[in-house]
This record gives C-alpha cells, structure tokens and sequence, in this order.
C-alpha cells in the first residue's frame, strides 16, 4: 500500500506534472518503492494528491515515457525501472523475498481492515476493542502518576515477566477459582502472542490443533504457516461439542485443543457448565493439552460465566489465558499464559528469543491497575456500558434487520453474530460495505462454512454510527438480495 | 527451573518435613510440576526452603516411599507420579510436547544468564543494559507527565505502528543522512523482534544468512529453529570482510546480510567508512539485502561513528533497525525498521499476527521523550558516563589482567572483548565464575572458535562492583590456568 506524503511547491514555477514526476522518481531512487511496486488506480492517486486526474495521467505518462513504469488498465501499473540511478535492476528481487517467505501473509478482508480501520471516515462495525468513549483516561491518569512515582529502572525482566505483575494475576485468578503461584505464570503481549508462543514452542510440523467451528483463530495464518493441521469441531448452544473430539485424534500425531469458554469470538457462545466438565475429562482421557482463551470473561453483561476450565483441572492439562485487551485497553499489549511450571519456563524462554520480554512500561502500569482495585472499578463500570450498547443494537437489528436476518441476543462480550436469511456474495457485501463507509468482518473469515454470518460489534461505534452503520447495511444487504 | 515459595505454617503442630511434602503434593498435583519434572538437589532445595537438609532427607524419602518421586545421586530425582488424584498417568506428556516443539530453546549458558540475573547477589559483568544509576529518573516523570495529558485512548494501532512515533522517528534519522517518510518505517518491539520478522517474513527453509564472525546473532536460535543456515563471516579492525561474501553464496538460495557496523556486538569494532562503501558496492552487485543492525550507534565516547551504510543506499538494499533500548530503556521494547515500503508492509503484516503490534502506551513514551528533546539530552549524559565507566575499567583490566589476557579499547559501545593469552576452559571458568558471584558472556557463545574470549560489560554494575568483579574474575583465571 503505497503511502503518498506530497505537497505541491508553491514557490517554484514547475508545474505540478513535473513536481509529481520528482516525487515518484524520489521515492524509486532510494527503494522506498522498488522495482515490482504496484502503482494506485489515477482514480486513488488523484485522490492522495489532491490534484485532477489530468495532472495523474500527464505525470505517469511521463514516467511511463522515461521507462521508470510500465503498463495500464486493468493489469494495473508497476515501476520497472530504477533509471534515474542508471543502475537498473540492481535493487534485490523483494517481491520473490516476500512470495517466499515462511509465513502465510493475513486473509486479504483482514488486511484491507486492518488499514481501513485507520481512515476516521468509517464507522466500525468490525473492531474489538473497546470504544474511545469507554477509556478510562482520568483513572488512568492515576496510574501513572503512580506509575512515574514508582519507576526508577526499566530494564529487561525476568523471561517469565515482572514479578510484581505476576503476583497480582496470581492473587487476581483466585477469584475464579484458579489458584497458582506467580512461577505458573508468563506474562505475554496479548492472547496472538500466547498462540504464537505455544505453537512455536509445543506444536511440531504435523500436529493438529483442534478448535472451535467458527473460530477467531481461523482467521489467523500462524499455525498454517508453521505446517500444522487445523481441525474444527462444531459448536452448539452449550459450546464446542467435546465428544467429537476423539474420532478425529490421530495417534503418533501430537495435538491440542484452542477454545474460547466465553462469549466466544465470533458466535458469542458461552459454555455450559456441564460441557466444561465434559470436556476437561475427555481432554484427560485423551491426554490432548487445551488452551482455554478466556479474554472476554469479565465482560459479562447478565450473569458472571461459569468457572474456568482452569479451575476444574488437577492435572496440569490446561493452559490458561487472558489479557486486559478487551477489559481496559490492547494498546498496553499485556496478557498471560498459566500452566505447568515447565511448560511455561519453555514458552518463556522462547519470548526471551523472540521479543526479550513484553514492556516493563506496560506491565508496571497493568500491575498498578490491578494493586489499587481500579481494574475492577473500570471493569463494572465497562459492562454496564455494554449492557446499553447491546440493548441499543439488539433494537436496531429487530428494527432493520428483522425481515432479512437472525441472531442471538449475546449474554456477554463485544458482538452479535448476525444469520443472513436468503444466500449473497459475502465477498461483494464487504466490499460494497467498504465503499459506503463500513467495516465489519464478514463469516468466512472464521470458516468457510459460515459465509452467511456477519460479526457485528458493538463495543466500537458511537451510538450514532451504530444506528446510521446498521441502517445502511440493511438496506444494501436488501439491494444485492434482489440481484 | 523449579521455584519454591513455601514458608513454614508455625500456627500448626505438623512436622516440618510433612509440610515440605504437603506443599510437593500439592504442586504436582495442580500439575505445576508435572510427571517428568526434575527435583533440584537436597543442597539446592535446603538453600530455597531454608531448612536443614536432613528435613529435605526426610521429605524426599516419604515422597518416594508414596511414589511420586523416583531417583536419586547423580541421575537427579524426578516427579513419577501423581498418585494423589489416583489418576496417575492422567496428565499430557508435556515433556514430548516441549521437546518436540519448533523452536530451538536458548543455550544453556543464556538461560542460565537469564535466569541468575534476578538474584541481586550476582556482579552482572554480562548486562547489555545501562545500569540503574544511569536510568533518567526524572526526565521519565516528566515525560510521563506528557503521555498522561495526551492520553485518551489506547486501542490497536496502524500495522506500522503509531504515527505520531513513527513521524518522529522519521526526523531523527535525517541527522545521521537517512531520508524516509513514515511509510518506511515499522515499529517493533526491539531488534531481537525485527530478525524475527525479517526471518519468518522474508525468508525461507534453507535461505543463507551471512553474519559476522564473532555475532550476537550467533546467540539466538531463530534462524535455526526456522531451517536458515548461518555463514559467518571474519572482522577484521574495519569491520566484516564484505569481499569474501561472493565466493560463499549459493545460486537458488536466497541469502541475506545481517551485520552490526557500530560497536559491534562482541568485539566493539567499528566498521570504516570504506568499508561501508564496499560493502554497499558487494552486495548490490549479488543484489543481497542487509540488515544493519544501528543499536548501538549512539553510544560513541569518542567520536561519532561513520553515516549508516542505509544513507549510502540508494536501491533499497538496507533494512535499518534501531531502538532505544541501549540509549533509554530495554524495558519500553521500542525498536524500529526502516526499508522499503512494500517490504515494511509484510512485515507490518505479520507483526499484526504475531503480537498485533507494540504497546501504544511505550510507543507514545517514546514519542514524548524524542519530541521533547529529553532523548537527545539524555544521551548526551550517558556518553560522559560511558566516558567514565570505559576508563574505570580499562583501568582496572590493566592492574588485574595485564598478564592474562589482551583487549582493545573499544571507541563507544558497552563491551570490551578480551582475549585471554592462556587456553582455558571456558565452560569451566563460566560456571566457576557463576559459584563466586560473577556473570559474564564467554566468547563461544557468539561463534565456537572465540572460546578463548569473555564479553566484559562496563555499562550496568557499580563502579564499586566492576572493581570487585574483576578482580574475583582475574584470580580465578588465574587459579584455572594452573590446573
């Protein structure tokens, strides 16, 4: 995605043709954009500069004519040539770096999100997070006086993390009923990382990692990128179904099981207690190690969910994980990995290899949340504010979306996956959805199988763009229904 | 690295060595310390439950006797069973999970390091970090102060990173003759991160990454746990010997240049301003990109050190990596690339998938502290006490190791590389070195033909603790040399 940063020279008499043909040979020259680089629409490039598309077409016909770009219309255009140095083809071959590097690149629908999300014009029905209203920017302008009070060295940490941190997630997991001392715990740059961790650290070419149908972790490309299997497994009203578990398990293969307990990411499912039990003792059976990713379990808006799987666990079969992401803010990047001592002193020495730690900022910070109880202060305030973001949702989809869609009505969490009643291109509807101003994540991402379902959250959006978004979808989900 | 935090219960009539057993049971039986677990040795376990051994006797004895610990003398002791749940055999075999897992696990003298670095008992001759001393307390308040006014949101950033960082990066780097907009630049969590983007996004199975011979990079295990096979190539006083490149690389093998050209981690050498030309002129004539690994740069004493070999470059060539971590603060894990803009992208993308980018809240800190101009103050102080420090040491080598060893002075940096003049076991010396206090880096860590070197650190331990420090160090040289 090239990036453009121009501003015409008003001080100079070159036209503004000319002035762009220098921006373009300036950026080639030293290799911001190499040799292969695609070249925006002359739509999109009038755009970025601000200028008409007449002085586009002049400028690229330019560089076009001086052998620096090739090509038009549909095939799009490329810069060929590096001429100004006269030294052409002398740049290393970055595309074949890129093509063959070892990890999978993100789904494109994710790529084109994760930049979207940074253009103000969008209404967002697709981000995860919190919403800017709900931060909690004077309590944490008390912690980090507190904070900047107690800080008078940052350095590396121990692999496993600060201790000071670990010791009040240790003391803040008894809650619930998990009870382990801080050398049980790793501190992690969010719930990504922990997965990335235990994949790197545990799994092997081949392994199989069992996981819910649909699931977040779909829509990420670290296993596949390490060679290992994914195998969903269906999920109804009570959770993922355990029991068919087994069938599927392939001796002298190792494997694990990923779930998200409550308000799973994207169906919202919470599991029943009774299926908890379940499945912790065909895991024992099995002897299949499960990542229990519970970093939306506080966001409880009707009743608190039922006790870890974690909790339930004697016998070390359970990596567990949470993160303040969703609680109070991803931009600290702090979460946690608790299981056996030697599982965790394994993964730990693998983030000492891979980052050398999380930031002691952050974690002193987080530390600081959890010791004066703010945490829990925010966290109660948080769910009565998504208590009311549902409710206003919940009315806006019976009052748009009634004759054309399905959902349930979540008990927690950030979203409400959405059942589209009659077959669409969900490919189109994103895209369309883009070029009207709205984000969402469409289905597919979490499972092929689940093309008819959009995730809406609404954790993000102001109340306004939640009626406006919501009001705008239905209305283009009704116009491609009719083509 | 089993860790104990029992304290003895005085409130009960329970025998001491019941209650050791009492809290081993309950250990493995939540799975802390799994089935296969190592038990450290009855001195090491009297040490940490601070106890007579003869109650660490009786303890292992009645843990034996119920069969969950087997073993004894030099085989170790180990947990066998889990026999309090009658469920023994129940737990996976994480043992198999952490050993077959991708990732190579760190060397044995690194963990080790890692590890002992948090037992304030140690005289840390190892640390890469700035001493506590060194650590702007005040300025960081100040800053603080900044973030907390300026903080009303902390969500998810760009791919890149924040903007506002990444504009102030872009700046910074235009006095050292690096022009990029900030499109060019990803934000990482330290250098260690960007080999490990640059690893699995631009590399392959097989793909030859040239390095110096001696490296820090020959001390982490990245490369290898991806299948890339490491060339190491000699330094001379100039720096990497480019010209030997050529004859090393292999047709149908993608290849790249990781190379540090400031105060080289180990030896302290700075690469000439003619070799940087070279080197340029080599690799752009085998199209081979560089990673240039700038860390250390602004830790000159003497002089400042030549432009970076990325303002020679004029075919995007050179991905540079900087951080603040040796200049401000390891803790705030900022670091950042610098390349071309469709290379900074997938690797912007794979960040996302990996941790979903840095802590906003360190990526502000460190926008404040280069906005401010405190960054630049900042370390223009730690250069006078580098000054210092670097004397206080050359000095001390002089009176205790003039007879043993030889050294060049280093111009900048944090490291003197000392040669010792007698064969010594190194191994030996390292772990003598551990039993009297001392941590410190010996050469075979950074290529197994420098094993006769130590990495000696003057930028983290008290002047009164280097002093005391070298001067344990030298006797026991002295002591292993005659044997």
């Amino acid at each position: 995605m090239i990036h453009i940063d121009w501003r015409p020279n008003k001080n100079i008499s070159k036209p503004l043709y000319i002035q762009i043909v220098d921006y373009f040979k300036e950026k080639i020259s030293s290799g911001d954009w190499p040799v292969g680089s695609s070249i925006p629409t002359q739509r999109d490039l009038a755009r970025k500069f601000e200028v008409n598309r007449s002085t586009i077409v002049a400028a690229l016909d330019e560089l076009k004519a001086e052998g620096i770009l090739e090509g038009r219309g549909k095939g799009g255009t490329k810069v060929i040539n590096n001429s100004m140095t006269l030294l052409s083809n002398i740049q290393p071959n970055w595309q074949s770096y890129i093509e063959e590097g070892i990890h999978i690149p993100n789904l494109k629908t994710i790529k084109r999100i994760n930049e979207l999300e940074f253009d103000t014009s969008f209404i967002r029905l697709s981000t995860g997070e919190a919403s800017p209203d709900l931060f909690p920017t004077e309590k944490m302008e008390i912690v980090l006086k507190e904070v900047s009070r107690n800080i008078n060295n940052l350095g590396y940490e121990e692999p496993k993390g600060m201790l000071y941190l670990r010791e009040h997630i240790s003391k803040f997991l008894k809650k619930y009923g998990i009870h382990v001392s801080a050398s049980s715990i790793l501190i992690v740059s969010g719930a990504v990382q922990a997965i990335q961790l235990v994949s790197m650290g545990l799994l092997q070419t081949g392994s199989t990692v069992f996981l819910e149908k649909p699931s977040y972790l779909y829509s990420l490309q670290i296993l596949q990128s390490m060679g290992m299997r994914r195998c969903g497994i269906p999920i109804d009203e009570e959770g993922i179904q355990g029991n068919l578990i087994p069938k599927y398990i392939k001796k002298n293969r190792s494997s694990i099981l990923y779930m998200i307990p409550n308000f799973q990411n994207p169906t919202g499912i919470v599991m029943s207690q009774r299926r908890r039990k379940e499945l912790i003792e065909i895991c024992q059976k099995e002897k299949m190690p499960i990542i229990e990713d519970d970093v939306y379990r506080e966001l409880w808006i009707d009743k608190p969910p039922p006790d870890p799987l974690k909790s339930l666990d004697k016998n070390g079969l359970v990596l567990y994980v949470g993160s303040v992401s969703k609680t109070l803010s991803p931009g600290l990047r702090i979460g946690w990995i608790v299981g056996p001592e030697p599982v965790i002193d394994r993964l730990a020495d693998i983030k000492m290899q891979t980052d050398y730690g999380s930031s002691s900022l952050a974690q002193l910070t987080v530390g600081k949340w959890l010791e004066t109880g703010l945490y829990e202060e925010h966290i109660g305030y948080l769910r009565k504010q998504l208590y009311i973001r549902r409710q206003v949702t919940i009315d806006l989809l019976e009052k748009y979306f009634s004759d054309i869609a399905t959902w349930k009505i979540p008990s927690g969490g950030y979203y409400v996956w959405v059942t589209l009643k009659d077959p669409i291109m969900m490919y189109k509807l994103f895209d369309e959805a883009c070029k009207i101003g709205i984000l969402l994540y469409p289905g597919y991402i979490y499972d092929s199988n689940h093309n008819q379902n959009l995730r809406i959250s609404y954790s993000y959006a102001s109340m306004e763009e939640l009626k406006e978004g919501l009001y705008r979808l239905s209305k283009l989900i009704r116009k491609l229904k009719g083509r």
